[in-house]
C-alpha cells in the first residue's frame, strides 16, 4: 500500500525552521497504513529536511551552525553562474539533505517524545516549500 | 510485503559507536523479503545512524571530526532552554541524520565489504537507544 | 510492488560529481510504478549520493566545502590501519550518505527543476563505483 499527499510551507527568510511533525501524523492516519514508513521531501535544492527537538534554542543554533560552517560569500563558484547570492544556501541545503524517512508502527510515526521532522529554509528570500509526503507498509 | 522489529542498544559515552550490521541482516532475514529496501532508524534526538568501514582508526576520527566541527560549549541557544549541556549533542546528531536506507537484494542488505551500517551515541549520559529496522518489498 | 536496478558509474578523481538523474528516471519509467518512491544507494564507503543543482559552480564548490571542513591528512586514526591516505575520503563520504530517497509520482521522480541526484566521489583513485536503484510503490 502507498499513501502521497503534499503540504505547502510559506518561508519569510533564511534560517527559518517549520515543525513539520503534525503534518506527518496526519498523513500517517490519512493513510490508513499501520506499519511501515513514512518519507517526507523537499522539492528544490535551497531547503532542508531533518529531525531535531524542536525548541527555541537549536532553532538558532542550527542555523548558526550552518552560517558558521558555510557562511554566505560571493566567492563560491555558483555566483559565476548565477549571480543571486545564495550559493552558501544550496550547500547548506545539500549537506542536510532534502528528505528524512520515518518507521511507522501502529498507524502513526515513531518517534522520540523530543523528536520532531523540520524543513529548514536556506534560500536568502522567501520561498513557497512544496513538501512531499509519502507513506508505505500495510 | 513489509516487516517490522526493534533492538536496543546500551551505549556509555559521547562518540562510542556501535555496529548494527548484523542486526540489520538478521532483521532482513526474518523478514523473508528477497528484494527491496532496509530503513534503520534511532528514536531519539542525540544519537545518529549512518554508514562507514567499521574499523578502530575511523571509529576514533568520526567523533573527533563532529567534536571539532560542532565542538561542546554552554554557548549554544539550547542551553537556555535545558541547561543540560548536550547542545552540541542534538547538533551532531541532527548533522548526521537518525536513519539510513539500504537496498535489499537476494535476501540480504547490499552493502559493501568495508560498508557498515553504525549508531553513534553524541549525548553526554550513557543512553539504551532503541533503533526501528523496517524491511519493505517482495 | 518493487523493481530493483542497478548502475555503474566510472569515476577519475576525488571531488568528481556526477549527475544520476537520467538514470534514476529510467528506473522509475521501467518499474511501471506510478506512485511510490525511489531509493538509490552506493554501494562502498568513499563516495556519497545526493542533491544539488547540477550547476558547474557548484560542481566545484561542493567538494571545495568537504574539503575545508574535512581535509586529506595522515593525522586520520584511519591511516594508522590501512595507510592508504584517504581517511578523508571516508569521512567526507559519511557526513553526506550513501543514499537519497525520492518520491514517485505520475510515474516519475518529484524533482525541483533545478535539483538533480549526484554521485560524489571521495575517494583518491578512480573507481568503478555500482549504485542499487529500488523503486516501491504502486
Amino acid at each position: 500500500m502507498v499513501y502521497q499527499t503534499s503540504i505547502e510551507v510559506t518561508t519569510r527568510s533564511q534560517g527559518e525552521l517549520h515543525d513539520l511533525t503534525n503534518a506527518v501524523v496526519a498523513a500517517v492516519a490519512d493513510s490508513d497504513i499501520r506499519t511501515g514508513t513514512v518519507h517526507v521531501f523537499n522539492v528544490g535544492s535551497t531547503a532542508a529536511i531533518g529531525a531535531i527537538e524542536y525548541e527555541p534554542g537549536l532553532l538558532e543554533d542550527l542555523p548558526q551552525l550552518l552560517n558558521r560552517l558555510i557562511p554566505a560569500s560571493r566567492a563560491y563558484g555558483h555566483e559565476q553562474t548565477w549571480h543571486d547570492g545564495n550559493g552558501h544556501s544550496h550547500l547548506q541545503a545539500t549537506l542536510i539533505g532534502p528528505s528524512l524517512t520515518v518507521p511507522v508502527s501502529e498507524g502513526a510515526p515513531v518517534l522520540g517524545v523530543w523528536q520532531q521532522v523540520f524543513l529548514l529554509e536556506c534560500d536568502t528570500k522567501p520561498r513557497t516549500r512544496r513538501v512531499i509526503i509519502t507513506v508505505q507498509g500495510d
